[in-house]
């Protein structure tokens, strides 16, 4: 099955873009996604195909008409009724593994990219778009943020990455920072592959990794290490003591 | 002042690619930012300009070899000696608008990508790179989140963006969410534009602006509510009630 890729955009020069080569190139050759960026100026009504307009209440930059986005969203969904509407928007829900999996594992998406100063909030009222945001930083426009929300859901379809990497240990997968890597050469300007990775004990190596995944999340990310914990039913906060206990 | 965008990547053909367009491929012509990508394998030293090995305990996939990053890295900062060396990786330090504002101030940023499996660690502990990361989700390498850092820069260097939009206004500037924007036609679909914003009353409409941001941010990202109240030397739990009181 093809993973149905639209992007509704003012610039459909950017796609595929960089999802043109390498792994997720490879795999829009081999049809395992489908990639249609449309121009959401083409939904426009006056004869200057205007797409914004002033802010109400005044203010600096252009808003992007209901109207247009609406016709723009309900052509995509005329196309791919199946398929989530999001819209890339920094006042969205925080984007995780968690839904980049389900999204890859349906039929497709369909991104509405906004630029300038945003979206009339209408097409949120109006329409099923749901508003996600890629991380705590503002673009010049959804594209780099849909460029990297695909690029995250094609990695994961299958036969793209091989049997060998399914993607299952890796970080946010379990709610944790994937642990640390190393190959050849062992010594390197004095510094040395930890020897538990030498062993050759698998049992060892994988402890070893759990063990660093749960002190990295806890030292980087105490956000997630709250969660872990929560997910797992005991208080992660007083983790440090926590996780000197075995696992239950 | 030219801002220097060095990304060291196996897949320098992605650059600048939808970075060349649009308001980043603007001031890419206006010379504001420079864009140059570096071909990590060609500091490979063995005949076949091999970058990765198989990881030190066993596992999936390959791990990118510290001795080719440092060369490569090397490269860069003997190019570029004032700018700093971020790498893209989900077991990094997420990014924020107020690190993003930090190095569109600075002279340029170079951006060391991964593939594969990741990184050899050795590279964090014997080279000044920082590890940042875009979001919680696993892309198939670190270019397209480069794309998004280096967007997210280039609208804010000097005379991008033009005098209107200053970015002062938007998402996480103050640590919140944005206000909702509208836009004409005033009723559509038999929604119309919150009264106040056509008032003409600018105290009433920054004050309607301040509270949808404040209230938004409070039911749609509870964790940027509680930094917004802590930084604000007052907790953000029980928020609900100061909100209600007068701002101090």
């Amino acid at each position: 099955m093809t993973f149905a890729a639209t992007i509704l955009t003012l610039y459909p020069e950017m796609f595929p873009g960089p999802l043109g080569v390498s792994l997720a190139g490879r795999a829009l050759e081999q049809g395992k996604w489908s990639c249609d960026p449309v121009q959401v100026r083409d939904f426009a009504t006056d004869k200057h195909r205007t797409v914004d307009d002033t802010p109400a209440g005044g203010g600096a930059g252009m808003v992007l008409k209901v109207d247009v986005l609406a016709a723009a969203v309900d052509h995509a969904l005329a196309q791919q009724p199946d398929c989530p509407v999001l819209a890339m928007t920094p006042r969205g829900v925080p984007l995780t593994q968690e839904r980049i999996r389900a999204l890859a594992a349906g039929p497709g998406v369909t991104i509405l990219c906004g630029r300038f100063e945003g979206f009339d909030e209408r097409i949120f009222e109006t329409r099923p778009v749901e508003q996600v945001s890629l991380g705590d930083i503002v673009l010049s426009g959804g594209e780099p943020a849909a460029l990297a929300l695909l690029d995250a859901c094609i990695r994961l379809l299958p036969g793209v990455m091989g049997a060998a990497s399914s993607g299952a240990e890796e970080s946010f997968e379990e709610g944790l920072l994937e642990y640390p890597h190393y190959t050849r050469p062992n010594e390197w300007e004095g510094r040395t592959i930890p020897e538990v990775l030498r062993s050759g004990d698998h049992a060892k190596i994988a402890a070893w990794r759990k063990q660093r995944s749960e002190e990295d999340t806890r030292l980087r990310r105490p956000d997630l290490w709250e969660r872990y914990g929560n997910a797992r039913g005991r208080p992660a906060s007083g983790a440090q003591r926590e996780m000197k206990e075995p696992d239950q």
